[in-house]
């Protein structure tokens, strides 16, 4: 089987030097998960022990480089709004998702209504949890199952040996308490951004936040975005290379909400955090890059894992910006 | 002299393919400038005529192409943030410039006040007026005659052949009209984000977005951004490679005001417009890209400028983004 | 039995000038019915006669007087927030109420989430959806069906002679079309301002806003306004004379929502209206008066019901402001 | 002379009893003095005694009653927008002076600018600085010089004897520190809301706002607005009836920013207050009262004369809402 023999493969080509670096950086961003502390709105994240750190990457060329806790499991939240975007792009096109969706920074934490209003119920990205939220309501299926399993379908796809599993604690937790995403919702089905019943698309929504990945998982499930929307193990085309643009460009200008500036000058990747702790970043045309680390920043991301990526992109000059 | 021979040089160089490129993608992009129109809120602007369109390459190894209006003077507007930023930051570091002024995107129309209000007075980026009102703040120089003697210094410095002419009518009309700007200024003042007298600070503002520049100069002028912050011509070290990069970043994600995720999408470049018709574009490592078409968007960029950027870089697969 | 020959007595007492007063006002407001139109956004309400206007008035000595379609019914709508309002500080008191309720005017459309958010969740009044949504969660009872029936338990302890009827067609529509409040709920919910399930403390609200009333019988509710909380026909004390004031005091400020000012300038008293077209007008002291009238302004009152009060206010001299 | 027997007469008429209430009352505030400090953003206010308290009463009839600091000197500072507004009216006429601002409560801090912005620079009533500054652009005359004439002659006209002093220490205090309003100024002349330089009719402001008076004088000030605008004491028309109105019930809602809804719940007047530690409560028909206590709580209002109000008018029974 091709896929079977190109990940096998993939095993063989790793460069000693890089695997040495990436173990490294990973020790020299240690220190660094003292420095925040893990989600505290729901006690299954609380619980989360914050000196961990894990770093994976996965070149378009079929290498892997692991270090730290990188199989560590933890749940994706913010960073499935990637995927689902990217699946929802697949089966609608562009010109339909972002008719509801507008594809400009925010500049506002990742909860906020206020813009939301003023503008009609369109919000200002896929990214903060607003356009998220639409987006889960554009997931194929008419029911949260059956938009839930399009979902963990397309994941899949992208990577058809990786295990799709459901962090019932976490999503219980995030259904219960997730009154300000049904306040967005209910928002938006009054604007009628939302078509179907507005706590359907939430309750979607959460499912695809409590989705469980590690490092590993998550370094091949975003490396169809590394290789202009194909998969570089399998060959399967994912999404367009213009899908695949945009998706990497509103990581680069939104993907750590208040932060993605400072993300900008500092990692120059497109990027996209979760409060679980991961971060997914993608270098155009040679790899894509996970970490994890529990402890967070003030913003909501992973304070270790930020400065993994900061140290990782300096030492290979992999900056866009220059 | 080393410049005149590099320049010199530059000019044997040409790759007679890249400027037929260059030459048929103004052309085709030609008809968009039907799609919009002059800004309106200056006579002196109003008056430009729409159907003009420019556009002019430097590659950091020297080579230049030009076609259709390249030579036509345009005043530089909002581009001038970006050189502005660059002296400030040459002067006196990052840290200090960024206790001041914020670097994430804002997602508001360029003039807004309400931000700022809620944040207490520091502006969201150097790439909206607020943010750029405080940067010539700090020009070096106590009066407003010499702060704007610093900037034009600093031109000089990055291109040493170019000529530094303020557009008097332009600057007139600009300082009679801007009270919204004085509006920001005031308001800075009074949270002390502003230190010597508002007024003084939108002065040199407005001063040094009147100067006068056509596609040629700002694509030599822009080159630093494209080479690490060395001018490629001179090789003379403008700014640090990490204030390069903190530029080209935030012209990434907020260059384009509420247009930038759409530039990012469709160019994924960084990028800087101005309401003279002018958009600077860097591609890292690579060129520096200048266009000029004083058709404007609803949002204040050169319609057929965009569609150039957007054509060129399709055509070379120059987005950042993959 | 007192009440009956009281309410005998009222009959006999009536003024044969003012009932001619009466009339002569309601005719001459007459034409302003062809200047707005009914409420669109819920077919029941849009089906509404633009052309009915009726006025009653009740003293605090017991004399009634009437005319025009003041016994047609219609649902009391944003009108139930004042006796909501009255009884849960009859059952509360003034201290726990304010405390998750502010009773500052907020000059914002009735709908708005963006001063909530700003203010974590605290409403700024009662008289704005997001404040009498708290009220209706505030209402003693642990289902919705027993918060309701609390709340016309107090309606017919108010009048006891009144009969309470839902519009059922109206109910369904609020509920079907709710989702803004729904929105606004949640986003309460998070905040912990509101305790309980907040569609539940919706969708008591719903129902109180369809609860069919008249010009007659409106006038009777608010009669214990106009006499210090007690009600003048059957002498039983509803709330204590702080806690009127209070509602007379909110009814000034911000009783017709983004025209209160309007109406304090052109009336001159506390009122309230509801998108079912009926104002609610108290003079205290003195008397009550009702309105009815289903064209409304774009701001959601009754166009002319307003006239009648202008006009009446007017030609008693009743306005508070001299 | 008509005025000095008017004015001899009041003082005969005093009812003993009264003034034994109104030095009682003073007497019962003034503990409250400890409960807030003076306005700290001027120097020159700063500086002020925060155990002072004063009150005034001027009737209808002429009787004039007086207690504590009642002719200790301050500045008027916000309480001058009554006049401003009133002088105004009295040379425009409503209709021209409400097309230039609305005047609806706007539940915002005083100096906020974000209400502006959003709704193109018409402020939203006369008693927030933004609203204030227009009518001081609306003062006849062309200087700065030229209104504040036109505004002391109006204090003269109202007050025949009373002499109109500026703080000059105050003034150039205000002039110094007042860039945010002058950024609302700026603002307002960009939208077109201020015709003449933005920064005159700030200046003008901050002189009206500088004007020295006392408990008795401010009384006597405000006494034509509890007569239907007609001073009582001379019998000249200052105002319409109709403008009168307009006042009372702008102070009623607006009158004390967002602690308006506070003060009509316990107070129930028409009021105003200034940082300067006055407050002016207008008891339309029978007196006008003013209150000055340097303390203040932190919304800027006399933290004791705010009580003395709430004692005087709960013992009287003075509240408009019963």
């Amino acid at each position: 089987m091709r896929l079977r023999s190109a990940e096998a493969k993939a095993g063989r080509l790793r460069d000693p030097a890089m695997q040495e670096r990436v173990e490294r950086i990973v020790a020299a961003a240690k220190p660094y998960t003292s420095r925040g502390s893990p989600a505290s709105y729901i006690p299954a994240l609380a619980a989360a022990d914050p000196r961990l750190l894990g770093m994976s990457v996965l070149t378009v060329t079929g290498e892997r480089y692991g270090a730290g806790d990188n199989r560590h499991p933890f749940t994706m939240q913010s960073i499935s709004k990637v995927f689902a975007l990217a699946c929802v792009l697949r089966h609608r096109g562009e010109k339909s998702v972002f008719a509801r969706v507008d594809r400009e920074p925010s500049g506002d934490p990742f909860y906020s209504l206020v813009l939301l209003e003023g503008e009609n119920g369109r919000p200002r990205n896929p990214m903060i949890n607003a356009g998220a939220i639409v987006i889960s309501s554009l997931l194929p299926g008419r029911s949260t199952a059956a938009k839930f399993r399009t979902y963990t379908r397309f994941l899949r796809t992208v990577s058809p040996d990786g295990a799709v599993r459901l962090d019932r604690t976490v999503y219980g937790s995030e259904f219960r308490t997730g009154q300000r995403n049904r306040a967005l919702a209910n928002l938006m089905g009054h604007f009628g951004t939302i078509d179907g019943p507005p706590d359907s698309a939430v309750d979607a929504y959460f499912r695809q936040c409590s989705v469980l990945t590690t490092c590993d998982d998550l370094a091949r499930l975003g490396a169809f975005l590394a290789d202009h929307g194909v998969d570089p193990l399998t060959r399967t085309r994912i999404v367009s290379p213009t899908q695949c643009r945009s998706i990497n460009a509103l990581m680069a200008t939104c993907g750590l909400y208040d932060e993605s500036g400072e993300f900008a000058a500092r990692v120059g990747l497109p990027g996209k955090s979760g409060v679980g702790g991961g971060i997914l970043a993608i270098v155009p045309g040679r790899m894509s890059i996970a970490v994890f680390g529990p402890a967070l920043d003030p913003r909501g991301s992973s304070v270790a894992g930020f400065r993994v990526l900061e140290l990782f992109a300096a030492e290979l000059g992999l900056s866009l910006y220059g």
